[in-house]
């Protein structure tokens, strides 16, 4: 139709918000996942359009067919979408695969108190193709968020001096370390990886290792004594965003040994502050050998 | 086209989702809202459809023209725009309109701290046509929602028993009025009144009888002794969900003397519980009268 | 702590937003839903306070075993939830459960281009003790959302007229059944109803009918021919959100035989004008036996 | 308390999600928009929080204060509170500003149509200090969002070849140009520029310029012969979200000639298409000299 001449090229064509039923396979079973996708290609200046019914039949063949043939992971069906984007849509140099999940796992302040919580998984991957046919490199992703608790150790410090005034027996050496009032509240934190198409990290060790760096990890079932045990824990382990962020870089920089310094590293956590009615923020993003270089300092 | 016969009435068809800016007359200046709008009518079974581009005129007409003249409330220009609808659909024998808003008032731990801390507003209007021609009754409805603070009465009593154990003085009968540690969390709280068209509720009070409930109101700008101070605040009033909103009924039962008994009032209460990833929710729903019976009781 | 003079029954108090996986036997295979519950329990004034871990609990107890042993329907599980939960809440008298969850069907415009569409599914169900310790009764409810396609008839009718002044061929009798140009869109409806224990619905005739009343059901895999086929279908059954909502009545007035008259039908159908940036809303409710005797008139 | 060693820097922490009105002169009045901020400053590893309090305190001077004296608008607003940051935590080297407001234009098919549309307008500003005492600079982004139309121009094609089969008069020469049936759905385009601080964008014109790129705008009030005047606009400006993106760069390259070449361009275009249940997209980025020289090529 029209010509070439003074035609965009554009980064990304594609279909976004698209749900489907992806079935992964865990240790002990499969894992039916309720997941929404974002698939895109670029579109070269020589070319109109984008043909975007091959992103929702490649969608099909690969997601759809889980349900009967689980794939090992959320990220190695991004991968496997993203290889196939390229072959498909012979014309584009990039593809782009980004879902999110919501992810149930069997967690409990105690054994028996056992039940399952709800935490959000992230996955994506990113193909290249060298020149017009050269050979295909893929990266991907894989993230997660999850819920905690955190309690504000500032308020904590102002109280104890405040209450100090009124309770003098709060000066008492013995009560030094008793945990004092303070504002909590939840917590929401993400960790993603950046990855080459190799290395392997078990969303699990996501999700502990946020939930290790909150002022506690937070349970559905909590029984008349195990809320004193939570709340206890947290006061314990008092926290602001700048610490439960740090407290996370430095468990990535220190676990994760099998992951290679040029892994990137994305984290975010926000507090729901109980006593604001807006959010705190910290974010850092950085290579895992700059992390692993930091934290050895 | 299609006949009559079979034809179903619908109690209501309109439009929703319709965002205006809306400026109402406050006692110093006139504040301009952004505004949610649905309105509807019904449709008896002898007519095809509603002319919903009346809606439409009729909203711009009413409240378009609030940004030069500006109406004395939110729950006023509701009433105008129920009745005039009735007029327009000649057809119709009932006609309803819901808006919400966010609204600011400025508001502080302490008069030098005083900034903006934001609200939502509701408002409604119902008229109905007594017959094909009769006389037009119009009833409103206005609300608030205010986010403050609970903290938890139950885990702070269980966390003193546990702390106890280990720090001996806490049982000191000095120590008996130490505001312990709990888990304390955003509150988000709804107050809503169904009234007669003639009664007059000030929006504000709404938010102050809901903020008076809460553990503690949550406030923007907190410096350092501010926080422990609403800390300390927010635990000695530690309530649980049905604390805050029968707190609220009864407050709502002994204050608005000038609104009668067959007001009917819907109230509702959230915490976000810093301890779960779900929420704790309270709901009642009564005429003023009962609540007022039920408080004197 | 307070005296119970003076103190307000609650409606409702109980856990909302909570999430887990759900396994539902079909036909064919297990089906895990992602769902999210809201239970509650009324509070007599004699009491302080309801027991909110006894919720999750019993959630964990239901829901959580799906997984291992998958039941009949959501539904069925609100049934045994809100039925157990007067057991666990003696004080209580009525008992509540609602839930809803993301849903797929392997559908398509051909046999060969099926492919999962995603739907959200909705159930309840109502536990109600006779006095303090007389039998329950249950009622539940079960409802389904689908998004498909309305195009606007009235647009079309005019657009007709414009056209045939510019193109006279228009006007030729052969023409009079051409598809006109008018504005489509996404259309969002949903049924629900309100039945006694022992009457079953399948969730997929619910989804079927909903779709049989808008302009066109929609589909994730369309090809080229495909889009105009489906566009063709729409624009030959061009239908206001009066027309999907009655359609959809009628439907469910000469379906649905085996269901009772005191059935309770609620229908809501939502049209995301693409002409202007707010949505047209057609919402009605009534028993089955009052839609049976106006869809017989 | 904890040593500095081992301790990470930190790219952000701030507050987020502060809602605020903030007045902006406009040429014939002032506007109050109700506001979304996040604000947030760097945080070295020698520091162990970032004061919050400041930020707030900060808002509310800046922003609070614009409904006494407006600002002229929303960008300049973001650069005033992103160099003041710096000036107030004076340990950081990098401050960003981020709001997103609703706007309202008055706007329709004809004069006497006009009625108030919604738009979202957004604006950010980021400050970067020099070394630890250095200068600082600030460059600025200003956005705006709207919703109007696409109609897309393949199901045009292959409806009009599916129909003539049926309808042999559509063969006829004098109908080649008549417009034919397609889906056309709810489009929402997205529009950024990142600048240096003195160079100024008026907003309307983004919004304008957004609009002119969709297959139509879209307004609140339209008659009866209105629909089929936007509808017949639509269909002849058939539009792929490639074409829309395509045409809003051309227009960006072609237009603001008084924006220099380094400035910075983001756009994005969504189709909530009414044939699918999930949305396309197209996204691109460019500095405005790439998008020149494209343009001119």
């Amino acid at each position: 139709m029209e010509p070439t001449a003074g035609r965009f090229e554009l980064h990304k064509v594609g279909i976004s918000g698209i749900r489907k039923p992806l079935t992964i396979r865990r240790p002990d079973r499969a894992v039916t996942l309720t997941t929404t996708f974002d698939v895109a290609v670029d579109l070269p200046s020589t070319r109109k359009g984008s043909d975007l019914s091959r992103n929702a039949i490649l969608l099909a063949e690969i997601v759809d067919e889980t349900t009967v043939r689980p794939v090992p992971s959320l990220e190695s069906a991004c991968v496997a979408i993203a290889r196939e984007l390229l072959v498909r849509h012979k014309y584009a140099r990039t593809a782009t695969v980004d879902v999110s999940a919501e992810y149930f796992l069997r967690r409990g302040i105690t054994e028996e108190r056992r039940s399952f919580e709800d935490y959000t998984i992230l996955a994506a991957a990113q193909s290249v193709r060298a020149g017009t046919d050269g050979p295909v490199t893929v990266t991907k992703s894989i993230g997660a968020e999850a819920l905690g608790m955190t309690a504000c150790p500032c308020a904590m410090e102002t109280a104890r001096e405040a209450l100090s005034e009124e309770f003098p027996l709060l000066r008492d050496p013995s009560m030094k370390s008793l945990p004092m009032i303070t504002h909590n509240q939840r917590n929401r934190t993400r960790l993603m990886f950046d990855l080459s198409e190799e290395v392997e990290i078990e969303v699990d060790d996501l999700i502990s290792t946020i939930e290790a760096a909150q002022s506690s990890p937070t349970f559905a079932i909590l029984k008349r004594g195990d809320e004193a045990k939570m709340v206890i824990q947290a006061h314990r382990h008092p926290k602001f965003v700048e610490d439960v962020l740090r407290d996370l870089l430095r468990r990535v920089a220190t676990g994760f040994e099998h992951v290679p310094d040029v892994a990137f590293v994305r984290a975010r956590t926000v507090s729901e502050e109980s006593i604001h009615k807006y959010n705190v923020v910290a974010a850092h993003q950085a290579s895992l050998g700059e992390l692993r270089h930091a934290s050895a300092a």
